[in-house]
């Protein structure tokens, strides 16, 4: 098998065990809990799942935390490298005081993971945000000794006020000074009031197919109109989701951008100002789990052919009756993938692998 | 001037006369305020505009209410017909007891307007929701005696409980019998909390350019998971800002809801259930306002190219430095049309003005 034709997931989330024992200890959201009379688990991370009854939240199986069950899904969907991420909502829940000890316990234990199956197995590492900046860059610092770390994994907070917060640019200086590129990942979605009263009849779609992609693109928003990806140049990050909605309102946020009387007034649309498209073509990539050729062809004509990246999301959104067979939701994701590109095109096996290995250095 | 070759602008505001004066009289947003000491009006319709200042709010010159004003702007951009509409917030503010009259105020003023200027302008009407819907039926029969109506122009609240509400279903009906289309049109944006705490550094750059979009985005959503577009099938609504970010959603969406345990346990998910993709290619129409071309192609791909329908928001977003020129966000919109569908081919002619005809039955 060529590196070329390599196809590689780099949208696929672990609860790795010394996570799930955090959780277990834990008392309110996020938090794992045991169904009486059972040894299920079950875990809890947003509020509207938090309800009185044993059916609260999501079952917690071992496609969560055992690594052995990450290959069995990728032998099954023909998958040869996965760049696995905690999945959220990470540390951001824990106190100053646990969070560097949490945050080196989760990444030792992935990383050792992965070398278990050697060329089979990167990650994007955990930073323990609510430490402090002092405490976040010093385990950046550290991921250099982590053999098979090859970016980190970002939620929308921060270090609880946004990611256009300034107190963040020594953590972006770092991660670009250690080439080590954001993944950015959602999971607080939008306020609840937006979805209407009767929200509740249409399961967890709202914030799952809308509220996950806008909170991914205002963070970014955010994020050039303070202006960092001109103070931190050479940062790079891989949006989830095809970038949320940022590829479709590229040319719209541009045009505000340009229309705004405020940013003229502040000398803010001079000569240095990076345009939102300047932004996709340089410091962005996208994955390609948008579930249609339409959203794809929008993803790779606004960042480029060379900057999109096959995931899957596993072990989310897995068939509602399972039988053994191949996921839809997987499958989707690579009928895109051949909408927009073609089957065995240079684009195509880009899109699956090649740019991720060139991106994330995955040659072993 | 061949019908096929005319530009058509569907998506250009006004606020005629009849609905200046009612905002003059107001004392809260949305209203209008005389700048002390001058002949300047100022529109006060966000509550963050809404400052003690004189400065609040943005100037009210004569594009918002002068029909010369359109037909002048019109012919600067070589826009052959405009079919215009009342600007938000519409009458959702007017008490029940007023809206009725108020919007056949409106209407009948928005028709005589259009009467000056045969075979230019067109209009959408303005519903008097907070009337009830009763009287909303009513005015929407009443349309039909008024020369020049294609459709009403709609925000995402309805009859305040958003468009979602089985409320609202007589009034989508009675739409589907006079075949008036809606133009949906986002107003309300979202929680200012999204926007973080240093989101005033940024102009109304964040709610405008994110905001509105993703507003359009969740209201349609709703109706769809309502199931709205099964109940009246050949309902049509023409999409504001080329649906927000539906198009680029629409695969997430759909698959979100073909994984969604609740919606499968209710039933939801079997036959009958139109997909997000049959919607967009049966029930939507979208208004080319993207400012790119990467965007009106996502457009296109999910709605159709006999689909996709020029506008300019005139009078919004006018150049920061006014030189009697043309306006670079109509020109932005222009190019977005060349750059997705080419230069004088028949897509191009369609999207700048043969849809248009054709869907609004502009033919006079």
């Amino acid at each position: 098998m060529s590196i070329k034709s390599s196809i590689v997931d780099i949208h696929t989330h672990v609860y790795p065990p010394s996570y799930i024992n955090l959780l277990k200890a834990r008392k309110s959201i996020p938090y794992i809990i045991s169904v009486p009379d059972s040894e299920s688990l079950r875990l809890v991370i947003l509020p509207a799942e938090d309800t009185e009854s044993t059916s609260r939240g999501r079952p917690v199986g071992a496609e969560y935390y055992d690594t052995n069950e990450k290959i069995k899904f990728m032998d099954l969907h023909s998958i040869d490298i996965s760049v696995i991420s905690l999945a959220n909502p990470w540390l951001d829940w824990a106190t100053p005081e646990e969070a560097g000890q949490a945050a080196k316990d989760i990444n030792d234990e992935v990383d050792a993971e992965c070398g278990k199956f050697p060329g089979r197995l990167f990650a994007f590492a955990t930073l323990p945000l609510s430490g402090g900046k002092e405490v976040v860059v010093k385990e950046i610092q550290r991921l250099k000794e982590l053999k098979y770390m090859r970016g980190i994994v970002l939620g929308t907070t921060g270090l609880g006020k946004g990611l256009d917060d300034p107190e963040l640019l020594p953590i972006f200086e770092t991660l670009q000074e250690a080439k080590l590129p954001i993944f950015l990942h959602p999971h607080y979605g939008l306020p609840s009031s937006v979805w209407g009263e009767r929200s509740n009849d249409y399961g967890h779609v709202l914030p799952l197919a809308l509220g996950f992609p806008m909170e991914t693109t205002i963070a970014v928003t955010r994020m050039i109109l303070a202006s960092v990806f001109e103070k931190v140049p050479d940062l790079e990050m891989i949006l989830a989701h095809s970038g949320g909605t940022l590829p479709f309102l590229a040319g719209r946020i541009e045009s505000c951008i340009e229309h705004d009387g405020h940013l003229k007034a502040e000398g803010k649309l001079g000569n240095g100002r990076k345009t939102v498209r300047d932004i996709l073509k340089k410091n962005i990539f996208l994955d390609a789990v948008i579930y249609g050729d339409v959203g794809l062809k929008a993803a790779i004509q606004a960042s480029g052919e060379d900057r999109v990246l096959f995931g899957t999301d596993h072990p989310f959104f897995p068939p509602l009756v399972e039988d053994g067979g191949k996921w839809a939701s997987v499958e989707t994701n690579y009928e895109g993938i051949k909408g927009a590109l073609g089957s065995h095109t240079d684009g195509a096996e880009a899109a699956l692998g090649g740019n991720a290995v060139r991106i994330l250095n995955l040659n072993v």
